[in-house]
């Protein structure tokens, strides 16, 4: 849908004015279309294409250094009249001729050769070529329509002409390249014209549209969209099966989005057509993805393959700068060695002591524990969160104790001391569990592993003060007080029961079950609290009569490592 | 809508993965996001930023010489895991120190204190930057959330970086820099999640909410939507009134768009905020227009201004490089001379005779009344046209006659001959008529005018001898052959006869008489035909037994200039 405009009338040419404002170091705007804000030599071959508007960054964005002279531009999906063309060739002539290109549509192809006729009489040597690319629109090459296909045969010609070459070469090199290029589009979606309410087509829902046209030109098929893998499987198949006659590799890639396709999606795609090129032993040397011919806010896709020869391939790496193509460097720079990233390697563990190492064993079995319990847990928690949250709790506690107990159980098998065992489940708890609670316990977690260190067999007052210090980085970059509604509800009296109850020489299986019973009864009690972090306000007033899932699940999991403790009789 | 997809997960991995390949010449994918391919000195600072994925080309995209260091980059809409950031920073320092800059979000503001603390206990001297520019999000600055003040304010810490300031500079440059920044979005419409069949949230039709958040955060309030013009207004109005003290000019601008709104229409509306700024008095350097940070494939858009100062300024046309943004020469140009697109001169008529300028005279009157007639006939040819193509004939002829009629007026009344009048005639037909008949009309009476000439009285054979030169034009660029349902089945015969007729001795009257009957006889005809060009092929069945439009208005202007001669006894 197109939201922001004037009215239809004059989009186009508004569009073109801010363009070339914000491009004023690129692009001068002249009658009928734009031309280059930087000087050329005389002589030089005007490399200049053109054709209706919507389809940005095509064709004002291709006007530059190392690109094209010149851009005519018609209405939205509407030729430029013979008179547009005329006035911008001859505007951009230097004496050395006018290569003219556009798509081969009817329309571009009638006004493109009325002003070229009318150029010739006035003695302007002048070339046409229509672009044909498009393999879904036609059998017969000559009959075929221009698509992405325009980018990869303007950038050959253009740098050709800004080499200096003449315009015999330079119009041959630009037809060659076009010999040489096939393109083949898919639709999702159809597209809307300023100012209208609905689109011009659409393609029924789960569908996708083979061979679809850049202005709503019906498709050959209509088929259930693919996958990825296999979306990218069926263009470079249609694109192989007519390759040119005598192409090799290397080639020139462009995967072009019709402009409602996203980057993202684009760049998906383009990790199976890379594969795809390998597997038929194609080389795409600098691949261009992303949007450079739109047909307005139309959902699809294009892949354009150039085969290239000796001739080609230094025309498609030459530099340029442009709106929509840049190539070339801005700042000199070397290659930074290539990082490999190994899997994680083994750790180095800090030297611990024996005891510290049994402990390091009880810990990863603690672990083990909390991930079971967890696992058993997850949709009780995942109902308690969505009271005031999106319900993901359950599901991030469950995943990141799974991963603790797994790096907790290789950190103790490979000696590492209870400190180094407990860092290194937070580790993999924070990383797998995502979201802010599987930060704060991989936090909390991996604060009382450095204060047990790997050392002392963790006595009672040394896992409160480890208790303490991983509630003190808690609330420090977590940012909860108490009353907040947060695990930090439950956790402030846990460890200050620990601290009170180890103080006084109680035992640690002992503290632990008083500060147990203070934890779980201060998580039932976060029922009566509003949250006042982290949560949008309709959803915080309906979390009340609800405990916080955090606070709540705090506590479970300080009841499964009591339960562990008396029944190992710590 | 997201339709390119291998399934949910793995898609913000797989799509980083594509996008380095791609951009293999500036980054390079490491654990937890990528950095530069390129070396960096020893003792640089590394300026890293980072943040979930769905917003391309935020944040890889900005990873180049004179722009970031690194990127992290966590799932779709999540913060990366502290030990990605921690990871990504690990591989980006190179003794210098890190600049760490996000988005003011919840999560990311605790995974990237937690990396940050990491990195500090290891020696790595790390600061932060949360990014505040949204001025809907919060009314204390430091409470707002980072929008697309994320560009500029990255742009003019790392330009600082890559000048070898030190870490304290690079690091107060980037917090002073967000002190002077300033964002305001608009939604029109929600995002969708790949692999989800609805969008995360949506905005009433022909609404635009006010103030919305990147990731379906809920705006401030909900408007109909408005035209360019006001939306610039209120943009523009809406951060002047929150500019940060001392603010003077210029300003860095950056014009924002979702993912879901083209290029096409932030031009429309940068116009409007260029003169928003001017009547502001505030000078826009450099502006940035496009998508920078986006929503997936949200419709919508926002403005961010960065107040410049001396400081400021030159780090902003600074030279960088990377997918998102460039800056500086790659081919060394100096600027061409500003072209001044004069409105169309008075032209230099060809010396013509008395005869001649008498003839112009009837010719414009003949303009004249084709307009009158064709104005009167325009829904009636709409009709018959839409049997077979679009129903824009009937259009496309009044808008041709009307300006047609104007500048042939205008060339009679200064004095120009017969031929001057109908080349002058032509040329605004085709650039005003648009389509393939505008563009056929304007070459025929063009060919029919450089044919009659301006010395000679148009006598019965020169006028048959012009219509010969205009029907030979017509096909020939036209590529029409009798029998194919166009405007060539009136013209050929009204020529035959013409030519036959004049050549037997008749006077222009007499001959024009026959040949009408020929035509308008032929233009009936051809409701028999089936169009063989320039129709899609079901609109083509469809038109039979209707005559074509082209055809049938030719035989209507032969006819109106044939009443004009008889009313005149020519």
């Amino acid at each position: 849908m197109t939201h922001i405009h004037n009215g239809a009338d004059g989009f186009a040419a508004t569009a073109l004015d801010g363009f070339c404002d914000v491009h004023a170091h690129l692009v001068q705007r002249i009658r009928g279309g734009v031309m280059r804000a930087t000087a050329t030599p005389p002589g030089k071959v005007a490399v200049v294409i053109g054709g209706g508007s919507g389809h940005y960054p095509a064709f004002a964005g291709y006007v530059g250094p190392g690109l094209a002279d010149a851009a005519v531009a018609g209405d939205i999906f509407a030729s430029p009249s013979a008179r547009a063309v005329y006035d911008v060739c001859k505007r951009a002539d230097r004496g050395g001729g006018v290569v003219l290109m556009f798509g081969n549509y009817a329309g571009d192809v009638l006004n493109f050769n009325i002003a070229a006729e009318r150029l010739r009489r006035e003695g302007i040597d002048t070339r046409i070529v229509a672009i044909t690319d498009d393999i879904a629109s036609a059998r017969e090459p000559a009959r075929r329509r221009g698509i992405a296909g325009d980018l990869p045969v303007l950038k050959l010609a253009a740098a050709a002409a800004e080499a200096g070459r003449p315009l015999d070469e330079v119009a041959r090199i630009a037809r060659h390249a076009n010999d040489r290029t096939r393109s083949f589009g898919v639709a999702f979606g159809g597209c809307t014209l300023p100012g209208a309410e609905a689109p011009l087509f659409s393609v029924p829902a789960g569908h996708m549209a083979l061979g679809l046209g850049i202005h709503g030109e019906p498709g050959i098929d209509e088929v259930a969209i693919l996958r990825a893998g296999d979306l990218a499987t069926l263009l470079v198949g249609r694109l192989l099966d007519d390759m040119p006659a005598g192409a090799g590799t290397p080639v020139a890639a462009v995967l072009n989005g019709l402009g409602g396709t996203k980057q993202e999606e684009l760049f998906v795609l383009w990790t199976s057509v890379a594969a795809g090129l390998r597997n038929a032993g194609l080389d795409a040397i600098r691949p261009e993805v992303g949007e450079f011919i739109t047909s307005l806010d139309m959902e699809g896709c294009s892949l354009s393959l150039t085969w290239l020869d000796d001739t080609l391939e230094p025309l498609w790496t030459a530099p340029c700068d442009s709106a929509a193509l840049t190539r070339g460097t801005i700042i000199p720079t070397t290659p930074a060695p290539k990082i490999e990233d190994t899997a994680d390697q083994a750790a180095a563990w800090a030297p611990s002591s024996a005891a510290s190492r049994a402990a390091g064993q009880a810990v990863a079995e603690a672990m083990s524990l909390l991930a079971a319990t967890l696992d058993g847990a997850e949709a009780e928690l995942g109902r308690i969160d969505a009271h005031a949250g999106d319900g993901d709790h359950g599901r991030g506690m469950a995943c990141g104790s799974a991963a603790g107990a797994r790096a907790a159980r290789d950190a103790a098998t490979e000696g590492a001391g209870a400190g180094d065992v407990l860092t290194a489940a937070a580790d993999a708890w924070a990383h797998r569990a995502g979201g802010t609670s599987g930060a704060l316990w991989g936090l909390g977690l991996q604060s009382a592993g450095r204060a047990i260190g790997n050392q002392d067999a963790p006595s009672a007052v040394g896992v409160a003060q480890a208790a303490r210090t991983a509630l003190d980085a808690v609330m420090r970059l977590g940012g909860a007080r108490p009353g907040d509604k947060t695990l930090v509800d439950a956790l402030l009296p846990f460890v200050e029961t620990l601290e009170r109850e180890s103080a006084s020489g109680a035992g640690l299986a002992r503290s632990w079950h008083a500060a147990v019973g203070a934890a779980t009864a201060a998580a039932e009690r976060t029922a009566d609290l509003l949250p006042r972090i982290g949560r949008a306000r309709p959803l915080a007033a309906r979390s009340k009569g609800h405990p916080d899932a955090g606070a709540v699940s705090l506590a479970l999991c300080a009841r499964t490592i009591l339960k562990m403790m008396e029944h190992e009789n710590v």
